[in-house]
């Protein structure tokens, strides 16, 4: 089938795109080194395809619901939950799970005892400057111990410089990280452990301490990170329809607010000044030449944030020179 | 069920302020004056509510899939795709069954041979100032002739002033709505029909000849329509579980952008300025008084956009008095 004949709007990767990606990460980071982070594409099937063709076999999930599928869809080798999480019962029943491998973030004496009352093993997360989840530096020792006390595994430390990651400055971007591996270090001293997690796609080459890197966008890549210099390619796009045109003024293509992550701001058209989008439609202006395109005719739109927009849709259509070659579903949506 | 007892986030409907809204409306509005929109909530479940408390019969929806959903409730009785579709082999599926009326707003050559093709009865939907979809108010009576030369029947006229709903002055806003009904008029005399299908939440009450109004926010609200001076009141919220404290600087809700129509800006919590929302948290200050919730404790966030909200959400918890008394499927979502 034609990338043309598809119901819209619909979510298509690029699948020489990807290939393209996962080998450029794979070079820099392979295995290990490594921890994509499902966030960023929420399905098992392309996760299979990622640990097939990059050779990653630990991942990093933001939720108990990727953890639970990841587990189930036989990925469970490493899973860690980069996040905090205060429930104990669905956490333990994942842990006892005996196909699954499952470390969880903590960073207060009450996620560490719901990990202890689970089961799981811990990393410390770490404040590095982000204002958002991690404990200060100086309390990830007393976590720690108290983790090991309760009897669950202390792996190492985790610290996501997520106020850097976005910087297109590349110098200042390597200080930044620079300044904050110091405050994960300092965590680490004091806690141990084989595992310093950290990073992200913008960050994925800075990291020369870590012993892994949390990154998920650099798969698909959206407007936001294009602007950095980044070695990735963008590989997703929705391609809408164009269901009504005001000749010369505007065309309404049938993908709006409920298609695409808008934090970021608008999607992109090629050619086409994007003047607003509302819930199921975008209006776009016409091109330099004054030209629009045709009512029917598709039109393929660049998200401006991945993540946001891949939680909207239920299939990743995988197409190759404009054909479609795979559907992955989008199961590891929701909480 | 208490509601602080829910897996977190979750979407909620204080189905109290629910029922004040449904009242409110049907008392200025009554049965088919009013046609509420589906797009705004996504639930067969709670259209069925809204359909039995409001005494509405009449839907308006978004998408084909609406329909479709809408259709197999038995919800049927008279649905309107609200919006243009080049999908005729899925619209004529639908018209052919016989559990639903169906009628299709049309604004080009093109959408009208679509609905001709299904055999759909139509709306001319006419530009009335939303750099959207319609024809040109002069255009309306030639695509009227060629629906009927095609041997569908044209029920009408249809309108929205989107660029006037959210005008927070009243008077603007009435003068508005009066300029767009003027287009709308000339288009009406020249095409005919019963029909004439107009308005939003924000304009629910400065119609005085459209025959029916098109409202749906008006249901759940958000923080955009609360700004204007209507009877409704905020029955849609998402709660969140505190997963990290920083003391004294911030705390970490565990619902972000995958939870929220970003479009409108954050979601609010209250006393409690949002510093910033990420894909799965929200990153909130200390109150006046410098506090800040306790990691465990749940709280309450309002959307700043009801729609693109509820469309990554599987299910509302319809909730009195903090009590869990309904679970409404959103099954409408997606295309």
């Amino acid at each position: 089938m034609h990338i043309e004949e598809l119901a819209t709007p619909v979510l298509v990767v690029d699948i020489d795109a990807l290939d393209h990606n996962i080998d450029a990460m794979a070079a820099a980071r392979p295995g290990p080194a490594l921890r994509p982070h499902v966030k960023a594409f929420k399905s098992t099937e392309m996760a299979r395809y990622v640990a097939g063709r990059g050779g990653h076999r630990n991942f990093c999930c933001a939720t108990l619901r990727e953890i639970r599928g990841m587990a189930f869809a036989g990925l469970g080798d490493d899973l860690l939950l980069a996040n905090e999480t205060l429930d104990a019962a669905v956490l333990a029943t994942l842990v006892r799970r005996d196909d699954a491998r499952i470390t969880v973030a903590v960073d207060s004496d009450e996620t560490v005892d719901v990990a202890v009352e689970a089961g799981a093993d811990v990393l410390i997360d770490v404040d590095v400057g982000l204002p958002r989840c991690g404990c200060r530096p100086d309390d990830a020792s007393r976590l720690a111990e108290r983790a090991r006390s309760g009897g669950v595994s202390v792996r190492g430390v985790m610290g996501y410089e997520g106020h850097v990651v976005g910087n297109p400055d590349r110098e200042a971007r390597t200080a930044a990280v620079a300044e904050s591996m110091d405050l994960l270090r300092r965590a680490h001293d004091a806690v141990g452990g084989d595992v310093v997690s950290a990073g992200g796609t913008g960050t994925y080459d800075l990291h020369d301490w870590a012993t892994e890197v949390q990154a998920g966008s650099y798969l698909l890549m959206d407007t936001a990170y294009s602007e950095l210099d980044l070695p990735f390619t963008q590989a997703l796009s929705v391609w809408s329809t164009v269901v009504s045109v005001s000749p010369g003024r505007w065309a309404v293509l049938d993908a709006g607010l409920k298609a695409f992550g808008m934090d970021h701001g608008n999607p992109t058209v090629d050619g086409h000044p994007v003047f607003f989008c509302s819930d199921e439609h975008t209006t776009v202006l016409p091109d330099s030449n004054g030209g629009l395109p045709a009512i029917g005719s598709k039109v393929p739109m660049t998200p401006a944030h991945v993540d946001p927009t891949v939680a909207y849709h239920e299939t990743l259509v995988a197409v190759s020179a404009g054909n479609v070659v795979d559907r992955w579903p989008v199961d590891l949506r929701g909480w």
